[in-house]
């Protein structure tokens, strides 16, 4: 395994968890100054800056993308909404293609209207359906800008309103049906929190290999955890083995940044400089 | 499918639900007046109000069990935990057989003290380790008794502390190593709060066939869900696809009771009486 005790050289900062402290420009500049060379950011965030300006940060900054958050929520209740969620899938993997994302992550959604409370239905068979078509239908737009679409299965706890690939071995069968000679254009993102409770774990890491593991995000599962979204906790303040899963993730050929990604009412209550310290700190003793 | 719109034949009340209005004296009392045939007790309700004095209610009544709750938390920090553990599941057996349950339901445990917030460690896998010894231990005096183990695989943001059991297939993983022959002795309780999510349950579920369907409970899950643990929904409130999954539960092959559980901050604060209402319209109309 590789050695993370010192620098910063596989360090991520997942943008969202400094989201209710900075902007996205400031949460640059701090990042460089402490010279974490990697972030993911959130297509909000990077709306709210301007495209063209963050860019050109990162140009600045040497910052490179660890990822881009994100792409997905592809079931709807009707054609048009269909076709509107193809269309914005378009432009994020042109966004993504503008910042040099290694990878768009996916967040393929659920029950269309379940995240503001208004299920159009009850039928996850469906609107499992509807995201393999629909990430079906921007694969040859993703190869076309050689984007590589990394799926990534959320907690079972939000798969009604957020996303309906709940576990790791959902996903490759996704991946081996939309590309089954493994070419690297779909994969994964592994997030320790949504998948570190699944005991086929260690064998579908092994199963994705290197072409399918696009991304690795970490924090860790509190006890108790009060909140189905916004509780997630800092690395080592959980139960989450974070080094026998990194484990079976490099010796699956992952090489890639451990990105942090942690919401959480508690951080965001923090001072950014504190949060990033944090990271850092947990980054070179427990990740 | 069997016809739930006339009558209560096949429903059972897990005594949970009405956990904090009633002891289980009244309880017994409130369903024998509806005519409500079966419930599902919990060990602490039934030590409160005594055993033999409940198992001659029981007789009064003419109310049968559905299963009893709970055996399982196997999993402990030392030699004496573990085996405190496996003579606490021998007393749960003596009990069910006393009250003539069809089944013991097993909640498996999880990582030892997380429960209280204080985990003695963070290794899933040696806590699955020991639930599988635990059960295996238990097996023979179960079938001593003729009394089928259930095992329940709880939903995975329980995964911690309550169970690491957390799928159908897991779970049916166990049986068939514990019982190759599937002799009925021990099998799986199907709760749809913790297993609607799972991609693959309707094939999970014509897998356990008649022979390890012993138990099958229903309530809903609400959007949003508040809380990882007392915030269930009344059938019919949330977005699960009751009648489909008991259209999958029969096509199995299981004849038994669907058995109300709902562990809901809100009804419990509403009247008993009120409760069983909604429990029997939303049974004779959703279910």
């Amino acid at each position: 395994m590789r050695d993370f005790s010192h620098g910063l050289a596989h360090l991520s900062i997942n943008t969202a968890t400094l989201r209710k402290q900075l902007g996205l420009p400031a949460m640059l500049e701090a990042c460089a100054r402490r010279g974490i060379a990697r972030v993911c950011p959130w297509r909000d965030q990077v709306e709210a800056a301007g495209l063209q300006s963050v860019a050109r940060q990162l140009g600045h900054t040497g910052i490179k993308l660890s990822g881009y958050c994100r792409g997905g929520f592809f079931p709807a209740a009707d054609a048009a909404g269909l076709k509107a969620a193809l269309a914005d899938n378009r432009r994020a993997i042109e966004e993504a293609k503008s910042l040099g994302a290694p990878c768009l992550i996916m967040v393929v959604g659920a029950l269309p209207g379940a995240l503001s409370g208004q299920p159009a239905h009850k039928d996850i068979g469906l609107a499992r359906a509807q995201v393999v078509a629909g990430l079906a239908a921007s694969l040859d737009y993703a190869r076309s800008l050689a984007m590589p679409l990394a799926i990534e299965p959320l907690h079972p706890m939000q798969a009604a309103d957020r996303a309906c690939v709940n576990t790791l071995e959902q996903a490759l069968d996704i991946c081996d049906a939309l590309d089954p000679d493994r070419s690297g254009a779909v994969g994964v993102a592994v997030d320790v929190y949504h998948t570190w409770w699944d005991p086929k774990l260690e064998g579908q890491i092994a199963r994705a290999g290197r072409e399918r593991l696009l991304a690795y995000h970490v924090c860790d599962w509190l006890l108790p955890t009060r909140d189905l979204l916004n509780d997630r906790g800092m690395m080592g303040d959980g139960i989450v083995e974070l080094q026998k899963i990194r484990g079976w993730i490099e010796a699956a050929g992952y090489a890639g940044p451990a990105e942090v990604e942690i919401f959480s009412e508690h951080w965001w209550r923090l001072p950014a400089e504190e949060v990033l310290d944090a990271c850092i700190a947990r980054y070179n003793t427990v990740v």
